[in-house]
């Protein structure tokens, strides 16, 4: 069992209740939190509807980094909801145009040491900096800012020993690319990834940012490097050395698995359409023809990233074909590139620059054109995700990206550089960083908060109530999926969709819209029946973002059980926050045993969940009995026999008044 | 009449036929062309069905820049289509990210003397390098591509003259203010505005532009300014020396009329809501709360509003409740304010960096939120068209507009400079521009072009067919508008619309949207009745941008004639081109004999045009007789007549293949 190692220590020193054991629940102290606009409304209203004062955690940060195309009133109506909650309640806001809240946080905020819990999967960013940061609903983050602890299942601790120094042009992508490619999107579920060895120092702080950000793709809970001497000479450049604090593992530090990667063995890899798990060399599919590529989001962004590109552009153009751009990461970042020649690079190069955001990652514009290539320098490259549903997404290092901007194909970085002559350069990190502060609005002075007014929008509608759990389920089967379901799949984002965050009625109409558009039609018959809708999942199921509205939809629309091969760890979560009880197939073969419309009944479930018996699901159309176990907490269970989180908030609030 | 002017000279080389008196019909050769990408596939699509193997003028450009935030396939398939025409054609292509169309044009193209037509209202901002710059239809950019002279009625030539000497923080903006406060959106119509006089030295050749850019909004045909030694150092900056002639007025020259503005007497003045004309200095309206602040547009964005905007912002801050957003006009303007620090500026201040684009200008993004106040450096603030549809759009100089997002509030620009003693700069022209020639793809090799496949994405469709005039049009009213209806209020822009520009039938969809949902549908069953739509309109109908989609579309569902006070000049010839009947009142009180549903003839239609007789509109619901006159040169009628000019063009050249 694990001992002695940065993650563990961190746990140990936030342990509220529980056995540091693999599987066992155990509850956490949060230090910060983060939220992004795109799931952060949702979660300030839950915070709202918890009646607390104030945050209760040592900084909570709001960023506005998601929905900042605009294209009518509801992002800049949210926007202001957002920054008036900020000011209402101790919070942090980082202004639209200030960057991506993971690259943000990274520079501004993030502690070696501390926990971190944001509602946004690739909240391990932070893990870069020796900090445990871990992705979770918006309804988890507001219990956090609250004051509650944050309850998971202890994860397995498993060190990544990198060992060898990197090949040129090979960079910290590959690396965890490498680790998608042996351990595919769910090699990761229920474990923390723990990064050590001569290897780790060979990357900054970014770079380390780059791989735990990308841990998210492994299902992971999350992933930590050490906190060293290269965290120190960064904090140090961001004017603020005094947060730094030394975590190395103990000397006899043990891991609960270990997994080598020999970095002088890596080469330049290249994930392949839908899933960033479809990993080859990029040797091997040169020459497909690219029609657009792009770099940004919050795992490729970084003033290194960026640095680096330009230079590899330096002097040449961009195909005529191709239509190349860049999003930096950060206002920091955008400056670092403004007074390095980075910037201008990339404009004499014919680059597009776009905004400091999300942007193309979460499908906000520069969608690909109908079957187009694109190659991207980010992490998920699921189908749809970028706007398009047939287009062909690529995820790469910048090196590889600007090679296919420079060569109009995919070409293996090291082949390009040879026939342009172009070196391969070490970016050093700046002696001292901007300080970055432009576009913060810092917490209001505690006697000023109480007049502040909230501010919404005629979009941001109060969350629906929801009932407690029936003894029985009577209910249909709705939907049947396959295995690695994303959150993507279940409450698609894009331009047209994610502007409907703040409002549950509006977003509930596109449910699964692009894998079954008769999906939402079905589940309000059933709701016009009296009927509960049943989603028979794969494994993997839930996989992705951290968005609730991908429990929270459904459940509105009268979704109450997914019976599912596995899950995923931050939407099963999810599910129980919002009242949809989650069930595994305790023989993963019964999966077969379900047609859509059959009939379904789960009875005695309070009883059986109380008794931790296992659940029956009868298939009345077949007459078949099927049986499901679940990977429940004993708080999970209240909270779903209750009908959701809040109602279980509300409820214990009415027994301690009332008491 | 006017005599010897810079206009009068450029029209006098150019003229293919026509006396040039004010009102008469004349000709001219066109040297160059520009096309955008929201009107520039139709345009292109116009162009295919023409035939012509390569175009015909000098030089002929396609920028794209306006349909940039991508949210789906379809903007990047227009882009694609617009690339390989370009290829096939024998056209430059100015890449998304190049800028906006008439900012790089001036900086890229514009030649003192040469006669320059462009699909969007705007491209009189080519007239602040002496270039005689009109905007038209998408058809008549065809045509003119296809080697056509471009028609128009003589117009009279209007001399400003500009006396005495700015006074500090009053800028070339406040100077075309001046003017719209003065004449109102309908004061230009049939009108060249010609500038000269002593305060001409005072402008460079961007400030001329933003002046003659904004002429577009007096409903001018177009604004000139002479060609200098002003002019000769911004062409020497740009690396093309080559390209000027000196162009003045002839000492002796007359104008049709003459407008004085003593340039000292100015103040800092700002456009309210919804119109450009609704002028007032900005200190009457002093301590208006602020939503958002953004600066850019082809009025507004160019290197020397960007330096004098960043220099008042260097080292403060943007107002906490203020989202303040900079869009250059254009790469080089891009590359210079990186250079000289003004970027730096804009960043450290909080600001947002837009892509070089059109952006919030034309409704692609960054929409106020509810009810909110934006102050804009734009050229156009029509209620609805920021995205926000109850939006209250300000517009102002760069530096008005700084003072805004400084103070929160609407402040003029001098008291703000005062309170934080802050010096009034002027912005040296550089010695040399950098080139800029990043995203433009050149014309291909004439042996090249043949093998170019166009490229058409599944939103491209081919332009539908019409029939021609009928001798006597049967219909019913089926709208009523006022004063000054605009081709937003007719063909509406932004996020949702603005894609579906290559695609007739679903843009149709949208035709009056927010001005009368129930437009459409009652267009539709007009249709299915057999019978013609007809839209009664006040003064100035069809005032604004040249989009020919807002009389194509229309005619598209059925409407045949269009009884108004008046037209605006581009609305007007993209009427006759797509076969709608622009009829004007002989007197302007009928238009109060029509209610809405009204049954009208219109009898003898052909007969009575061809003969010039007034047209006869018969009510036939209320019984009454109505008299109306029209505006229509020989060719237009048998335009008309045809059913629209691409039928015209193909008649003609059936008739030559036959003969």
């Amino acid at each position: 069992m694990a001992k002695g190692t940065v993650a563990w220590k961190i746990i140990k020193n936030h342990l509220v209740s529980g056995k540091m054991e693999p599987g066992e629940e155990i509850a956490i102290k949060i230090d910060q939190t983060l939220t992004q606009d795109a799931t952060g409304t949702m979660c300030y209203l839950e915070f709202e509807a918890m009646g607390v004062p104030e945050v209760k955690t040592e900084l909570s940060v709001s960023y506005i980094d998601h929905n900042m195309l605009q294209t009518d009133f509801r992002n800049a109506d949210d926007h202001k909801y957002l920054m008036s909650v900020a000011k209402k309640f101790g919070i942090w806001l980082s202004k639209p145009g200030n960057g991506i809240c993971h690259q943000v946080h990274l520079e501004r905020f993030a502690k070696p040491g501390k926990t971190l819990l944001g509602s946004d999967s690739h909240t391990p960013t932070a893990g870069g900096m020796g900090m445990l940061a871990i992705g979770a609903g918006g309804l988890d983050v507001a219990a956090a800012m609250a004051g509650e602890p944050f309850y998971l299942k202890m994860p397995k601790i498993v060190g990544v020993h990198l060992k060898g120094k990197m090949p040129e042009w090979v960079t910290a992508k590959d690396i965890i690319l490498e680790l998608l490619r042996r351990l595919t999107v769910k090699g990761g579920l229920g474990k923390i990834f723990e990064y050590f060895g001569e290897g780790v120092k060979e990357l900054s702080v970014p770079e380390r940012a780059t791989i735990t950000n990308m841990g998210a793709e492994l299902g992971a809970t999350t992933s930590i490097f050490p906190s060293d001497e290269i965290t120190r000479a960064y904090l140090r450049a961001q004017g603020r050395e005094e947060d730094w604090v030394e975590l190395l593992p103990d000397p006899d530090a043990e891991y609960d698995e270990v997994i080598e990667i020999n970095l002088s063995e890596l080469e330049p890899l290249i994930a392949q359409p839908h899933s960033p798990d479809n990993v080859v060399p990029v040797r091997e599919i040169e020459g497909i023809k690219v029609d657009q590529v792009v770099i940004g989001s919050c795992t490729n962004s970084s003033f290194v990233d960026l640095t680096r590109a330009a230079k590899l552009l330096e002097g040449r153009r961009v195909h005529p074909d191709v239509v190349f751009a860049v999003a930096p990461g950060s206002k920091q970042a955008l400056e670092l590139i403004t007074q390095n020649g980075a910037l201008l690079n990339f404009l004499k190069a014919g680059a597009r620059i776009l905004e400091s955001a999300c942007g193309p990652c979460i499908g906000m514009g520069f969608a690909p054109p109908t079957n187009g290539v694109s190659v991207r320098s980010f992490n998920r490259n699921f189908k749809g995700r970028a706007g398009t549903p047939d287009a062909k997404v690529y995820l790469a290092s910048p090196e590889t990206c600007v090679a296919a901007a420079i060569a109009g194909e995919i070409i293996d970085p090291r082949k390009l550089a040879e026939r342009e002559g172009v070196k391969w350069i070490r970016v050093e990190m700046p002696e001292k960083f901007p300080y970055g502060d432009e576009a913060f609005i810092p917490p209001l002075p505690k006697e000023e908060r109480e007049k502040v007014e909230i501010y919404r929008g005629p979009n941001i509608k109060p969350l629906p109530e929801f009932e407690p759990l029936p003894e029985t389920i009577e209910g249909e089967v709705a939907l049947i999926v396959e295995d690695n379901i994303t959150t993507d799949h279940i409450m698609p984002a894009g331009a047209k969709i994610l502007p409907l965050r703040s409002n549950i009625y509006a977003i509930s109409e596109y449910v699964y819209h692009y894998v079954d558009p008769e999906f939402v039609p079905r589940m309000k018959k059933l709701k016009e029946k009296g009927k509960a809708g049943i989603i028979i999942g794969g494994e993997n199921y839930g996989q992705g973002s951290s968005r609730e509205h991908a429990a929270l939809a459904p459940r509105f629309l009268g979704v109450r059980a997914v019976i599912a091969k596995s899950f995923a760890r931050i939407h099963h979560a999810n599910l129980v926050n919002f009242g949809v009880v989650p069930l595994e197939f305790k023989n993963k073969e019964d999966y077969d045993k379900f047609s859509l419309g059959d009939e379904i009944e789960i009875p005695n479930l309070i009883e059986r969940l109380k008794k931790g018996e296992d659940i029956l699901v009868i298939n009345k159309t077949t007459g078949e009995e099927i049986l499901c176990t679940y990977n429940l907490t004993p708080v999970q269970k209240e909270i779903l026999i209750a009908g959701g989180r809040l109602n279980y908030i509300k409820n214990k609030h009415r027994k301690e008044v009332s008491a």
